[in-house]
């Protein structure tokens, strides 16, 4: 199976031909790149050099396609693949949400085929993953987005909060792209921490639309606060609610561990996680407990966000789509430490 | 003015001599140290070994004393000085609670003194000012109260949130001390985020002791959870409360700029305020804003842990009792970048 | 094939086990650890739980064992192997040195079975490969051995320098190990650059030996500086020495080439390599240049000094001592950025 | 006294900023930038915030001016302000080397006034003090030949090495600058150590000027590699030659302390120094040794590169310019950990 990857050079782009390099089921064929064009992959990623492929201008031939473009820039993309009936997991944003208003709202842009939406799924497997296997277009979730529904999941299916939710995320710098900017200076990041988007990350949106969907169509409060912290990778993040049921911490372990029980890349773990224990990897780490004095559900999820968070999941769709095992390519551990 | 330090030899017993080191109007004549004891003060920090002092295993004759003693060990050092009539601002947390039973409690021990407790000023002169200027015994808050009482108290004094509150914190490892552990093993720490003490941190319950005076005595719900971040010094923290009242975003600011008009180390911010932008310095940078999808009230502040969160506010603290210029010694900006 | 690991609980013991998890030849059926004995190896590192591995106090019936025991206390656990017939790799010094008089000086302890020194070859592929293969013991080298003799082999063994070396080598500091000391205390670490063991280091004589070798026996003044490098993995190696040729840049980097040409885990490269590109894998880059102005030839080599510097190739040594394909189990790109 | 700042914005312009902002003697009236222009400076760097000052385009009047421009943009901003007899320390290269034409060959551009790198002192006060305490333009050195000549200067004076000497520098990642580029873009600079500039780093020639006149004219062959770690500031450097006279252990401290004996902010250290305990300092601490094996001096200096490597050392300059005891507004100790 022939597989090809637009826009390889950057950071989700780049992880994604390492991943697939080490996969035995399908063959990276064509990578492209705008300004790299024309460049060996390996002149650009020296630890890429075997795969002995050259960025392209346009994708070659291939049987699925990844899009690892930026948002508004993948749809234009993507569309004409669709249309000839290729198989395509888009790591965008632009495929993400039902509504085709919230990409004026969020993005800033008019969604070029609304149609599309429709058809995508959702690219998060503990939640869709019949409907993956049988989708042409899949839809890759943000790196937030996925350790905030993993770790609110089981919580918002049961009922067990109240519908006003808080989500306070720290994230490696590598989240913030391969793009130059004065927030990733190292001098600028390296020993600090911040947070940012205050008024409204556009991460937020699908963080709710999932979230909702889960809950029956509640309507929820959500407040998600987005920090960097310095490190490369990984994001950490703790949710917070009130409970709403009488459950206890025994109850609320067993019920997370029973909505994961026959997940291959997520972990109920029974002490708060390291994001270094995912570092490299494709899994999430979930540790539910009760603050007993305020009456609060805490969470904490953490993953690799190039990986669980990107990349990884990317190939975990892919492996559904294409009728593997679901774990294909994705079973080394944690680099540790 | 004669000045020494119990216990020199952790984190904030140095810090402290690097800034006593530069102040004017006070000398540091005494410093101690338990296993270090005998040493040049040089010999074990090369940076102060201008200082030439030796580290002794009995403090000599000074007219304010600062105990930098773990706690539990620091009321029986303190306790004959004040019996003495010296001055003594107390690092460690063993006057800062009201209760003596919270000792039991929270640190595992009888208090040894509690007459003590009640004679004891919180040492956070944006709260406590004139009682800190005649106090005989200042308890200097802990890292992580600093930082979260800065944030909410505008907020909780005018009423102006529900009384459950959710304070999420993201500290460097400087803030674990010197002693080692696996927790600070550099392999261990460096690339990693965590949560800990989710049961309970010890931090919690001054937090919550002066957040309820502040709202004159209200019941509060209080959420504390404290992280680990890859970086030698800082603290962000993020506060969460639903609003209680109409007040908008300018309203919001303008309560803030009131409530810190006067004090000359609390800076409200236009937008989200980094951690290295207090690094060094005696800065604490507050920046509260409004969540309005969720009606939330969210404040970030950030300070060094070691300069406003410890030996800085002690310094301040000792200002006031010597009848000094509160900002004596502590002018200096952060270090940046 | 089965195998085991003694003392998986220091980094070198752990990354190993990480790597044979993932080998599609052989099975690692036992570990072993001191005071985590009888512990979980997923309770202790939870990267790998999936293992289903408890730690053992002895090691169980293997076809091979590697020893991850510290210098002087790993030989006493080696030799009953090798004297039942057991092909092991030894990660630790002890068997590295050909002098037995040797460990006196530079490790301070008799060693208690020089007729295994004879026995036992240098693990490094590149130079004895086939010597390798029918080994019953083989010395694994050490991280900073390894950089520097890949590095200065060709040169050395070509005749390319005066015998007048400086190694000055930047290490992470997982290369300190996961015993806490002040060294790695976090606080301490970050943020720092330092060399140390000016006196001397105890990876001096194991390079002094195999270049000595490589040169056909002359006699070599070497001077060795590691540094700490704050950063958790990789070490960067820059060599110097007169030049005693007239070659040129480019016959210079052919004779690198050819040298490495059939090695699958040494690549002479185009441009001065980065540590990051190396994380992750087995692989050591090298990068030779000519310093005009003085007449030295400069090489910098860089590797993961916990895979090509210590585990990969332990794994490389025992697929070569297994009849296995040298690459099994090895091919991971490094996980970049 | 009014000092003022061309080009406030990079690192050494700001770091400049901070020191003069607590310089008791001086004022600094006027600070310009471009692309910056008009903005208040707290709003570019709110660490600074207190100094009420405003980015100008032009500079204002001022008794000394310091010049952070980018080389070969520094020279006609200076020339005008030397023709109006005003004082000028200038960060950039432009008056540093005394050949006009090592600019064609090292920097690409002809000099537009050679007559002025014959007044020009470099502003190394070790070497110069009393020549810089009259002159009217001290050209400030490089961060990496601070620390080079300061660790060699009393061998090469003394006549103690040969004249080959190898210079291996590790500098944190601020002396790179404020602009952006990949090199220092957080996810490929953290967590690596690489090597650049082998074909000659601009700041070599400067280093061989400074060594030759204390070598009494002698030539010398210098190898100077630089190399980058993942850490805001500082410069260790590692100094390799082979010994010329007999000088034992004892004998070479001796020398160098006598060297430095009168010097406020170099300090000849019993153990190899670490950049933490300069951090943030206008210190230089130095560490000679002396390899036995191989007949060699080692010597290993450290200092903060924007500071002694930068702009304290251009602030001492000022002082002794000024008539000021050289120390002023410099003697804070590093901030440690």
């Amino acid at each position: 199976m022939k597989v090809g990857i637009i826009n390889v050079t950057g950071y989700t782009g780049v992880e994604l031909a390492r991943l697939l390099s080490q996969h035995p089921e399908v063959k990276l064929v064509s990578v492209t790149g705008r300004s790299a064009a024309g460049k060996k992959l390996g002149a650009v990623f020296p630890h890429l050099a075997d795969l002995k492929l050259t960025i392209e201008a346009e994708l070659g031939e291939v049987d699925l396609a990844f899009s690892a473009m930026p948002h508004k820039e993948s749809a234009p993309e993507v569309i004409p693949l669709l249309n000839k009936g290729i198989k395509v997991v888009d790591i965008s944003a632009d495929f993400r949400l039902k509504e085709a208003s919230e990409y004026k709202q969020w993005y800033g842009f008019t969604h070029p085929a609304p149609k599309f939406l429709k058809e995508a799924i959702y690219g998060l497997p503990e939640l869709y993953r019949s409907k993956i296997a049988s989708a042409q277009l899949v839809a890759n979730p943000g790196c937030y987005p996925t350790a905030a529904i993993l770790a609110l999941a089981p919580a918002v299916k049961a009922k067990l909060i109240e519908p006003d939710i808080i989500i306070d995320s720290k994230s490696g710098i590598s989240g913030a792209g391969r793009s130059l900017s004065p927030i990733t200076h190292y001098a600028e990041a390296n020993e600090d921490t911040s947070a940012y988007a205050l008024e409204g990350h556009r991460h937020l949106p699908e963080i709710v639309q999932e979230l909702r969907l889960l809950s029956g169509g509640k309507s929820l409060a959500v407040s998600f606060v987005p920090h960097l912290v310095p490190m490369t990778r990984g994001i950490l993040t703790t949710c917070y609610a009130k409970l709403a049921s009488g459950k206890n911490e025994k109850q609320l372990r067993e019920l997370y561990r029973d909505f994961y029980k026959d997940e291959p890349f997520v972990r109920v773990v029974d002490s708060p996680p390291h994001t270094k224990h995912t570092m490299g990897s494709n899994f999430c780490l979930v540790y539910p407990t009760i603050d007993q004095r305020a009456g609060r559900l805490i969470v904490i999820s953490c993953l690799d966000n190039l990986i669980k968070g990107g990349s990884g999941q990317a190939v975990q769709n892919m492996n559904l789509m294409l009728g593997l095992p679901e774990t294909t390519g994705l079973e080394a551990p944690a680099v540790y430490p």
